[in-house]
């Protein structure tokens, strides 16, 4: 194992600033861009690997034009799979070609806990070892769970401030990350065949104070979706980007459920995940009573008015975001946010002295 | 107002630790032992202050004969109030005697915002303006409220990861207080007649790594509840005490409710709060659907039962506690927690070099 996270990825910066594999948001545009930034951007491929192997390409592409390093002959960025739907063999075939051997994989979300030795063992095989093995992770169980089953290069802390899907029930960061530390720490100490992973925080962080405070708790790299919601490369409809960009507060404007997914016809994911979004009219119907044929009817409709869906009291389309959804404020290039959050976690280290207490 | 919120508490030290004013358990062997360690402790008075004058005496006992200098005459801890429910007249009577004035009170959960506006004012006149106002908000907009109609000396930002009651509905810290701090300083750098606050964290933090991030995110000082559970100077049953030390992984086993409250009979809370703690046969059963009755008449036996009433797997009674709970191993002094916390805060902080990451 590297000596630090960031030396594994030679092209990275300190502190390793990545991009949440945000299914059909993170694309091969934001993934390259947050890479050629100094960070590890993620593709999300979900479950369905139908368009890895073009995303892959388009990334190739980009980030062969930037001419980054990266020494093992590996593409400078990951893919994200949620291993519940995606289809093992396939996925192998096409990441075991030498030209699309990611740097990472990130897996998320087992139908059962073996998924994540098999994806694991798999990755490993088909690139012969070139490619880290990230897992994503949500309590503490979990996260022993898959350093038994799969010694991870990284564990992918995820606290419930988390946009998109996370665990139904959960902690912040702020207890997460430590707890998950100290007993991961002490599993591989009393075992000889488990080498420590690093910890990458995700949940809430938005900006530089976010990402010093992840480094405090205990993690070497943090990982941001909502805030790359608001890249200029992210693949998101406009209705979606404004509505982002309008939202304060969103301890109190999003909440976790499953009811968005269920108005979006994505019923399969595993029991405990839930979404946690901009609380909407979809939601409060949902909380009223409304039955879901009615709720979905409106639904529908709110889909076919397009942008407008999202727009004032009555909006009704899914935007999945987390509770740092307040402090996205302005739309910018993945690079100039990777940059700029990189940027202010090393200055808030240094400026959080004593003397200003 | 003070250059520093150390400053403002001559005895305390840097960063500054406080302890929550837990009502029941929070007492003046507790709120003294913290100040005493150069933190700020907290009585919890709640919202009966039927014994508030008897704590207050204890508690001056206890600091007086630790020698703590104040410099203004007041007392060295703080009092907290529940404002939905504390008399504030009768409240006065007690704080104004000089004997009694306390460095600080912490006013949460008015039953509407004006209250705040009423107890800042009476105390602060019932002070001669020694008391500073602690203000426990649990969104931007109720410390945007907070700062508007009461102009407070420090705002408490709680997250939802803390123990006992807050919002029902959330952000952990990692979002709340970075955008908290951002709404307050541009309300009042536009408000000549708001000054700004100090900012304290509250939730989620149990030990040096949580209280280095508050720090990270922009907070001048953090509260501790749920360690402080495991002081000797609580006042707690053992049973109590015991499950806080067993539990783990605080995401999934504590859940933040109102059916505690209910079964308890503390049923006079405004809407819109919830107590977190240990998720138990109670709260499962309620989820199955068992009526109030039947849970109320199980819950009883449970009291009726004592310590056994926390115990295994159809534990009952009420363990109010945050996320942070697993990281709470042992039992310690209130002083040796108040001086951990704060020397681990500062280590993390210098220890979290570029190198390392």
């Amino acid at each position: 194992m590297a000596s630090s996270l960031t030396a594994t990825y030679p092209w990275t910066k300190v502190p390793l600033i990545s991009c949440a594999p945000m299914r059909l948001i993170a694309n091969a545009t934001l993934a390259a861009a947050v890479s050629i930034a100094g960070g590890l951007g993620f593709i999300g491929a979900g479950s369905d690997i139908s368009t890895l192997s073009s995303e892959l390409f388009q990334a190739r592409d980009i980030l062969t034009k930037a001419n980054i390093s990266t020494n093992t002959g590996v593409l400078p960025i990951g893919v994200g799979f949620l291993i519940w739907g995606a289809p093992l063999a396939d996925t192998l075939a096409v990441l075991r070609k030498p030209e699309n051997i990611p740097a990472a994989v990130w897996l998320f979300a087992p139908r059962n806990p073996n998924q994540l030795k098999d994806w694991t063992e798999g990755v490993r095989e088909a690139t012969s070892n070139k490619t880290k093995i990230w897992i994503q992770v949500t309590s503490v169980r979990e996260a022993l769970e898959a350093v038994k089953l799969a010694s991870p290069d990284v564990l992918v802390v995820q606290g419930t401030d988390a946009g998109g899907h996370g665990a139904a029930q959960g902690a912040g960061i702020t207890s997460l990350i430590p707890e998950t530390i100290d007993a991961v720490t002490e599993h591989c100490k009393s075992s000889s065949s488990a080498p420590l992973p690093f910890f990458v925080a995700a949940g809430g962080i938005s900006e530089g104070r976010g990402a010093a405070a992840a480094l405090c708790l205990g993690a070497q790299g943090v990982c941001l979706g909502t805030r790359y919601l608001a890249a200029n490369e992210a693949t998101i409809a406009s209705g979606y980007r404004d509505a982002v960009l309008r939202a304060s507060d969103g301890g109190t404007t999003t909440i976790r459920s499953s009811v968005y997914d269920q108005l979006r016809g994505t019923t399969e994911w595993p029991a405990g995940y839930g979404g946690r979004g901009v609380l909407n009219a979809s939601y409060r119907d949902h909380e009223a009573g409304v039955t879901f044929e009615d709720n979905k009817k409106l639904y529908d409709e709110a889909v076919a008015s397009g942008d407008k869906g999202w727009e004032g009291d009555r909006a009704r389309l899914t935007t999945y975001a987390g509770t740092g959804i307040g402090l996205v404020k302005t739309i910018m290039s993945a690079e100039a946010i990777t940059q700029e959050v990189r940027d202010n976690a090393l200055k808030v280290l240094s400026s959080v002295s004593v003397s200003k207490l």
